[in-house]
């Protein structure tokens, strides 16, 4: 399927989707699967051209999922522009788009929900109760649904890509995951499907995450590893910007988000805060390289 | 792998039960499994019996699952007998035997759970908190090791058959749920691998159960709708054998398990007991056969 880039043939309901993956698979065909809420930008553009890359089959699917928003979050609010979205991976050659009816992932007797714990506990976890149980549902689900042998998330909502390690290798869920880099706009800011959301005053603002990080990289790449120093200077950032709140500024291991004094290469910095009525999160691996 | 029975080979690990279930799989050919906590009876080998006929492989897995037993519970004690287990299968010609230890399913970063809500919460979800949320995580882990098309379980279990059947639609999970019929002794006693814990004096009292289920019967193929009137004979003849103390006698819808005032043949009579230091259930659909 990989000679015809061409628009995908969208399907809606779980038994198509399975039956896809299924048939691939069983000619031997691998089945490369990314998740999203649609609203599709150049972040989950390199996810699927990763997975076509890597995959014999790649499967895009576009569900704005209910339960991982909160009663004061943008369920309503969020952008769905299918349209658009398959037009934007038309060119990518991705073979198949899953974009279920709500009610065909939650039939009105679900009541099943996953909790991950653990790592699913701070940081995002303290600041959007049941927002992660949420995402383990619906991921868990997808999986079910389209049970590829990789399945791609971006590194953008780094505390959710190690809950979906975590899920996947608990349940032994048959489904490699792959996470990937922060795709950013040329003067840094970290895409996101919620960026539509600024005006030009808050875009502005926006910046400041980027650049905050980009001096946390540049203080630990001139040699300083203490954790305080690194997350004032990102602090001092956000404030000169004037962003207010802050939820939070973490330095932390990347492995079970417990905060650390002395930063080493593997430390993440995490940032999450609100611009006007959007909510914002970034992110960067201090030994990595700035990609801004 | 029809057409030799002989010993089934016994794998350890998710990785190896998986390997066996997907090449399998991508000949063609249908995987049955029965997830047992070993101590097999006549009511488990019905169950691999029924997987043989219908499918081109079976599995049969054995994992003593520590979270689904409470602190009080007869975790320790529970029977472990692997040799005569295998022993039971090799007639029935089962392929394989997955019988993992402790840590292949459950690794000291383990923190996931399920929940099911719903059908969980009444009767047993009652009286032993956590069991059901420890049954869904190990059967979504077995499931998501060994990926078969056919799970099989048994009515003995009722409640906990609704649970899976509702995280399986929940959660996608491509994996279809087969329920089978309770296996009775000669006696009626529901076959059940803590019958080997009953003294004489015990099992003696124990066939209440299934006497009272049989008079329950006997009541509602005579006419009777009252559920008072059939739980009150129930209750009878569990007090006529002294059983003490009687957990539930329950007379429910057999899909929500909302008690019910008028019973049909649809309606489930569900009893737990403790006889001695062991706890018991059984259970009846009114309208069908009575097997005993």
């Amino acid at each position: 399927m990989k000679d015809s880039p061409r628009t995908a043939e969208v399907v809606t309901t779980c038994a198509q989707i399975r039956a896809v993956v299924t048939a691939a698979q069983r000619e031997g065909k691998t089945v490369g699967l990314i998740p999203t809420m649609g609203a599709l930008h150049a972040g989950h553009l390199s996810l699927a051209s990763l997975a076509r890359s890597q995959c014999d089959v790649t499967v895009v699917t576009i569900f704005v999922n209910p339960t991982q928003f909160g009663p004061g979050d943008d369920f309503a609010e969020y952008p769905r522009t299918l349209e658009a979205d398959l037009a934007a991976l038309a060119p990518l050659g991705v073979d198949w788009v899953f974009a279920p009816p709500t009610e065909e992932m939650y039939d009105s007797r679900h009541t099943t929900s996953i909790s991950v714990g653990g790592v699913t506990e701070p940081l995002e976890g303290r600041h959007r109760p049941g927002h992660f149980s949420g995402v383990a549902t619906i991921v868990l689900k997808l999986l079910g649904a389209a049970p590829a042998d990789i399945a791609y998330f971006g590194q953008k909502d780094y505390q959710q890509s190690l809950l979906i390690r975590r899920m996947v290798a608990d349940l032994k869920v048959p489904t490699e995951i792959c996470v990937c880099p922060i795709v950013r706009e040329p003067d840094g800011l970290a895409m996101s499907s919620r960026n539509v959301y600024l005006s030009d005053a808050e875009r502005m603002q926006a910046l400041a995450l980027s650049r905050g990080l980009s001096e946390a990289h540049g203080l630990f790449a001139g040699g300083q590893t203490s954790a305080a120093a690194i997350r004032s200077r990102i602090r001092e950032v956000l404030a000169s910007a004037k962003i207010d709140p802050i939820d939070y500024v973490a330095l932390v291991d990347p492995e079970n988000l417990t905060e650390v004094d002395e930063v080493d290469e593997s430390t993440i910095a995490l940032i999450a805060v609100h611009v006007g009525k959007t909510r914002l999160i970034d992110n960067h691996v201090l030994g990595e390289r700035w990609a801004g």
